[in-house]
């Protein structure tokens, strides 16, 4: 009976999220290593509106696997479906569960979501270092799942223990209530944040991708310097001309703010040829307005 | 004329997120420089509802400037006061303008969040990048704030031209549709973790501050190596007993793996006197159960 407990607490898990020192599995040593998402289960959720919700946030952030303990009004559930909208996949493919260890057999890793950490002692991550933990263990071919609970009392102590960890997301202590939806959307924000360092912004259409940080050029392309010259040169020319770059001792330091003005616009070729027209319009010229001029 | 369009052009805005040079504000050279935190503006929001969760999504954050422009079913609106619940007060505080340039007027840096960047030459930033450039500015005494859009179109171009950068969030490019409030909870939330390089995790309460990341040791602390020493010594003596630890060219392994689970286990003073009693009861002995044994 010793030697059985023995063997047995040698396959247990750790209980922190230090990562394993075990050898990765064969199926993560494949050189495109793609991490399985976290399951998303809610423990006795009790509205059908805010199963929907969730269900939104997981699509938003690339999450499918919803499972749901004992839902309060039965199963399948209209308004969840409602709620889902565009979403309603992830809802029809939820599984149901009797028991949270049901719904938690297979995986390797569970976090439990609280809006407190409760007497426990137990490690504690906010939602940026949980997705990048679970992250880094579904490249290694771990199954992972975050455990919400419901609504109005949060996940009890009981199926706290059944979890290796904790998360919770940093609110203004003065006011930290996040709704059930919420709580899923800000780990499922932060586990999509963890899929690139530049991980795709917004909505695609049938024409163009999602975007990056950074400025785009639609159409256009940044000015070449010669461009940007050829515009001072016009530009200082006219102003010199009106008298506007006077006394001749203050001359360099305008001529320098107002090229600033200039590069700090990041100005594109068509911006050149704007300023170009616009210069020559205000200066009486009718050259250059519409038209490249070098 | 020209002068005079010349030297209004010379206070023009950069139109990227780029630092400015330009030397601090005086208000901005104190030692312990707070940021002020930027204003949330919703451009003609449709429903009350809406209204009410953004403002409980600013609550959780520390967000509590809100301004709406024209909103569409008149101020104050009741539905928007009752969907606030805890953070009715910022309902109650929110300013209500006629156009987004009077909403916008003293403001020194404003973002526009778009759910796909438009036709533009603009800097996009992701709410992390957006949320760091805002407690950047805000440290130098920058006025910043973020632009919503109505619920059904977002803001238009016009409006977004009004703008220093746009803000998208990362979302899944096949289901990139973020609510109102849920867009402006995910600006909040980076908001709240550039505040400090370990922001408060989850709800204090009248007895207890809130979380941080890592183990939490509540009533108890990490045992240490002698007690956990003094387990091991314990234990492998009673598996020595009954035969456990054999053969004996397998002892050394079976033992490093033994106490490697007991590490990992980040145990406490608590839990070592826990399983000196979990020993001590399975091998048949009665003592060191429940009172401290070293």
């Amino acid at each position: 009976m010793v030697k059985a407990r023995a063997a047995s607490g040698r396959r247990a898990r750790p209980k922190t999220a230090e990562p394993k020192r075990s050898p990765a599995k064969a199926g993560a040593r494949s050189s495109a290593v793609v991490a399985a998402a976290p399951a998303i289960i809610l423990v006795k959720p009790q509205l059908g509106e805010n199963i929907g919700f969730a269900a939104r946030a997981m699509a938003n952030f690339g999450l499918t696997d919803l499972r749901l303990v004992a839902p309060r009004d039965g199963w399948p559930n209209d308004k969840a479906h409602a709620a889902a909208a565009g979403a309603a996949f992830v809802v029809d493919q939820a599984t149901v569960y009797d028991s949270v260890e049901s719904a938690i057999g297979e995986l390797n890793f569970v976090l439990a979501s609280t809006a407190r950490p409760r007497e426990m002692v137990k490690t504690v991550l906010g939602p940026e270092s949980a997705a990048a933990e679970l992250r880094h263990r579904g490249e290694r071919a771990e199954r992972t799942g975050v455990l919400f609970g419901p609504e109005r009392s949060g996940l009890d102590n009981d199926t706290i223990a059944l979890a290796d960890a904790i998360l919770t997301a940093p609110v203004s202590p003065g006011f930290a209530s996040l709704s059930l939806p919420q709580a899923v959307l800000l780990f499922g924000y932060e586990w999509l944040k963890t899929e690139s360092a530049a991980p795709p912004l917004g909505r695609a259409t049938a024409f163009d991708g999602p975007a990056t940080e950074g400025i785009a050029f639609p159409d256009t392309r940044p000015a070449t310097r010669a461009e940007l010259l050829a515009l001072f040169n016009h530009l200082e020319a006219e102003l010199d001309r009106c008298g506007f770059l006077y006394p001749a001792e203050k001359r360099p330091s305008m001529v320098r703010a107002i090229r600033n003005m200039f590069h700090r616009m990041g100005a594109t070729e068509q911006d050149v040829r704007t300023w170009r027209g616009i210069v020559a319009a205000l200066s009486g010229h009718r050259a250059g307005r519409g038209k490249k001029v070098s």
